[in-house]
């Protein structure tokens, strides 16, 4: 048997762990705050890689490689990003280790290195000291070019899949001839991602701009898509940055326009993590495991063989013929045959693992031409004929989908509350979380005030055709200041 | 224009690198001894990686994911892996950087790690310690993991995709109940990696056994394959190591076996890396640039049209047709109708990058129903027919293809000499090159002393079936000690 997973009632943050272990998703690793990526979660990741990496491809982006060492020189070129990113890193100072007989091994103090590099916390800066090199004509223009890295940021407080220290993403790195280009790709990746999410995760996302403090460093503007998860904590999860000239003036990157001028080249950087995988799982599971949109799971059926004694072989034999059929249609299927482990045993275990389809065959089965059919997603179960078992289980894997989808946006529509006082605003964050839609005067003062207050932060600025949909877009005054405001602002906790 | 490519006879390893350089494969970083992979040569390793992931899994094997750093500690657990391992890499030694008013950025001395950490230079040490917690039982095993992932290295002399200090590998790690069951694993990869080479990277491989002074360091038997360059020096393109239980000792991992008696745990790993890319440049390209397999090739055919004046609309749209056509075949086909570059520039500039088929169409083509068709590797061509063109090409990147290997395997065969006494085997090394196969005594002095003088090492002792095929597997005596052999061996100066 798996071990017990907590409830979600019980201790939210305890159910999340128990979820990542028990589902065999990840580890924590000896070196703190790193993570070891199991099988199952990292055949998620490759199937979000493939569904991303497709979506990037279409729009014109490659993909390139670029190195995990940065020198550390360069972290301190662009003003704003020293700030952010030349803090909690890692820092590498020797190139070579030595047998010390009381120690062991240590580094040997002749290899000290002139100058330290830095484990990449985000490849901004040695990205455009290259690009400064490729690009001098117009004709250079743009680049579009997205790289699948592991990144390093020394966080203190670490949890699986939401905060590491190590992790893996994609940062997307564009360079442009015009800040209209600029700002345009920016929010062409905004819609990538958006669709991402709610396509694929199954996870609704309001889209939006990000306030200075939050904006990422060395931005000049910060666009991002936030969910809601089941606790009613807001999770950022993805981030599409327009950098405007900044980096292309921290490393002298110009080029002759059609007219031969000299001009600054516009940037954008962009990126989604493994990060992802704990919003899929605090969005979908339960308190039984987790839970899985078809569309990302890695097995999509399971097929579990039942049988005593003589029926083994007819039995086996139709199981095989099902899974072909499956296959063949396209469905990612598993039949589990093996006889180290009984039925319920792996009933459990796909339960744990939020296979969405699991189908149960046995002699009776074989007689009947039927199949036992149980979704994961509703816990129903039900016996079906195997003749069009396949176009029955196409079908019923885009119906799970957007079953997943509309829970999930039925609850966050739930879970968000438009509030006018303060009180009310702080009542809300207490009782019934979510995110609470308010105005704000668009000062950092009073945004830090609220923040040092309730521990709320402004998770975005909605977007004019979310604020629209959210009902936010009308203006009204600040609920602490009373200063005016052209729409409400979405508040929430948030991981 | 491209810049001019340094021919191979004036100077190889400026043809190398002006190779990568004018094919946009790859650049030196800011970074000494890293490397920055362009689009065209990172779409090359996704194509190997593609195929190579397919046979993995095809195999049975999953893909995870472990941390990038490793304990400094770890290093030293596996008495023969310190020895190999825990010399020449980077050390991280501090958690933060702080600003200082002289210096710029500096690490913060309060942030001195208790204990440093290594960027993995391979991860056998942190994934026998994570085996160690998941394995109890014989239930457990086999494990089949296989991680893609960037590993550093601290090389002193650096040379594009061949020697790098940060590259890209996939490391195979697998677990196993009984010796017989690794030692056929270790040799199921040194299939896989066979057929990789032989028939997607179109480059024969000499498949056999290192002598113990080129073991890896922590390893029982190391099984490799080898290629030969054009300029007659050897190249490993791949290893599968049988590690006995030398890892699962010095990690402590034990498994209960069937007779509820405890047992350390046979393991194996293998991995091929970025190097490949290395290997697939010298063994194809020419002095006009890349030649690629139409298997690894990210653009196999490449359309270019040629209008004056009025004929543009009637031109791109036979071209286009001609490109969805080709498309569908599922051949991969790009359409370079640019207006900001001439059709020459372009010829010129996909055949340094090496694109297997090039098609070029103009105003005459379309009134005549042809096509004017240019071969990479041949460079010749031909005006064929527009109808059944898919078919046609189809066919053709196969016999391109088939036609890379003979050539190649042609080559080999006729650079591959026996020899008998140690006078000859100096004079072939010198004016010849080659694999060259001759007796040896099996004693490390002896080959240390030929590796000294000659600077030529053991590539492999052939597998039983290779020898045969080579014709080295009749006993002998040493051409240096007169002491008998049991066949001969492979040697040869190598990258």
């Amino acid at each position: 048997m798996a071990d017990a997973i907590t409830t979600r009632a019980d201790d939210y943050s305890q159910w999340y762990i128990d979820i990542v272990k028990a589902a065999k998703l990840a580890d924590y690793s000896p070196v703190r705050g790193c993570m070891i990526i199991r099988p199952n979660g990292y055949a998620l990741w490759e199937n979000m890689q493939a569904a991303l990496d497709g979506m990037f491809k279409a729009t014109g982006h490659e993909n390139a490689y670029f190195p995990v060492f940065i020198p550390q020189s360069f972290l301190a070129k662009e003003a704003q990003h020293v700030e952010g990113f030349a803090k909690e890193c890692a820092v590498i100072t020797h190139s070579r280790l030595m047998v010390d007989d009381e120690k062991g091994v240590v580094p040997d103090p002749a290899s000290r290195l002139e100058e330290n590099l830095i484990v990449r916390p985000t490849s901004e800066t040695i990205i455009w000291d290259t690009y400064s090199k490729w690009i001098q004509s117009w004709r250079d223009l743009p680049i579009l070019i997205n790289q699948w890295a592991n990144v390093v940021r020394w966080e203190m407080r670490t949890r699986l899949f939401l905060r590491t220290m190590e992790f893996l993403w994609q940062e997307g790195h564009t360079a442009h001839a015009t800040e209209a280009e600029a700002v345009e790709e920016t929010l062409k990746i905004l819609d990538v991602y958006t669709t991402f999410a709610q396509d694929f995760m199954a996870t609704p996302v309001i889209r939006g701009i990000k306030t200075a403090s939050e904006r990422f460093a060395g931005a000049v503007e910060t666009y991002c898509i936030e969910a809601l998860m089941q606790d009613g904590k807001a999770l950022q999860a993805g981030t599409s940055h327009f950098l405007g000239q900044n980096f292309a003036k921290a490393f002298g990157c110009q080029f002759q326009n059609k007219d031969n001028a000299l001009e600054y080249v516009w940037a954008t950087s962009w990126g989604v993590s493994t990060r992802l995988i704990g919003a899929l799982i605090m969005t979908h599971s339960d308190d039984q495991g987790l839970v899985l949109p078809p569309k990302l799971a890695p097995t999509q059926v399971v097929i579990v063989p039942i049988w005593r004694g003589d029926a083994k072989t007819e039995v086996l034999e139709a199981a095989e013929r099902i899974e072909r059929e499956l296959r063949d249609a396209g469905i990612r299927v598993k039949l589990d045959a093996r006889e180290s482990q009984r039925p319920g045993w792996k009933f459990n275990e796909y339960e744990v693992q939020g296979v969405p389809i699991r189908l149960a065959l046995g002699p009776r089965d074989i007689k009947n031409g039927t199949i036992e059919l149980a979704r994961r997603d509703t816990k129903t179960k039900e016996g079906v004929p195997q003749e069009g078992l396949a176009d029955r289980i196409s079908g019923l894997l885009g119906e799970i989908q957007q079953g997943l989808f509309d829970s999930a946006l039925a609850y966050r529509t739930a879970q968000t509350t438009k509030v006018d006082s303060y009180d009310d605003f702080k009542a809300v964050l207490d009782d019934k979380g979510g995110f609470v839609l308010a105005h704000w005067d668009g000062t950092d003062e009073t945004e830090a005030r609220i923040k040092e207050e309730t521990k709320a932060t402004i998770r975005c600025i909605p977007m004019p055709d979310e604020a629209e949909a959210l009902g936010s877009n009308e203006p009204g005054v600040d609920m602490l200041t009373g200063k005016p405001s052209a729409q409400r602002v979405v508040f929430a906790r948030a991981y």
